[in-house]
């Protein structure tokens, strides 16, 4: 499956700071970065008001660089319990933001991203964010952490998802019993 | 503070099931009921499919039903993993839809439902469904469990948003210190 020209969001959700960045996959195991940034609501503001701020942010990044899939960390049930809360409900309001427009969602684990793009799943965030400045020909380190998470999530989308596809492939071939 | 007329839409958020309700304040303490429904979504379709169909499904009662404030149940960390962050993702989406229509949300946790409602932050199901039939006048049980705590989420803020209001009022005038 050739996948060069794919473009992939990577999302780290979150209420506070969402990071969000765009990659197109090149060829082979090349991948370029786009765009990377962070978006923040205010912790001071009603839930309503901020869930509406970063849905309106999202939907402005579609809009512009118009992915072709979006690459999302899965949530679990660690730490503080308000926070993870709050994550779980922007991971509501950013898939919806892509299944309005069509566009298929992915969810990885941290220790999958963290396998794909640096071989090891318990990989810190200092070498993560070398190997990403590394993979995606950087000049500086990608800040703050959201952002370089939300690379980390492209990144590991445009590797895994040839083998996702082959995968599929062999099964409906009926090559897996 | 009067607030016969006041058109409340009660949320028991979920994403298999989704209890949703409108009421309407009477003189007093009476509350009038509307409507009542479940909206579910199929558990084998993908997270972006079944929080899209959510959406639409909870948009629609907006549109027709015009609630001049939504009542939902916050959700915690409890129970089992996948369904409290399956809630949390609907509840996301839920109040998205409430935001983008300038419907201002509150959210209520259980037991202050049930004491709201039927005196006691304990009471059990049957209780509350008790209640609910006899403050609504309704010739039989609401069903099923998410339609009654749909009415009930409804119910309490009818009765706490009053008292809500005097604090507030006081609090702005300097009563409480």
């Amino acid at each position: 499956m050739n996948l060069e020209g794919l473009r992939v969001m990577g999302i780290d959700p979150g209420l506070t700071r969402c990071g969000l960045s765009i990659v197109e996959a090149g060829r082979g195991r090349a991948v370029i970065p786009v765009a990377v940034g962070v978006v923040r609501t205010p912790a001071g503001a009603d839930l309503s008001e901020r869930l509406l701020r970063l849905s309106r942010a999202v939907a402005e990044w579609m809009e512009e660089y118009r992915p072709d899939v979006v690459a999302i960390e899965r949530v679990f049930e660690r730490g503080n319990v308000s926070t993870v809360m709050h994550t779980a409900h922007a991971v509501g309001v950013l898939v919806l933001a892509a299944a309005e427009r069509g566009i298929p969602v992915h969810m990885y684990t941290p220790s999958e991203v963290k396998k794909a793009v640096s071989g090891n799943g318990r990989a810190d965030k200092r070498q993560m964010t070398t190997m990403i400045t590394r993979i995606l020909g950087l000049s500086e380190p990608p800040k703050p952490a959201d952002a370089a998470d939300a690379l980390a999530l492209a990144v590991c989308h445009c590797w895994r998802a040839p083998l996702l596809a082959r995968t599929r492939s062999t099964l409906s071939q009926g090559g897996i019993r």
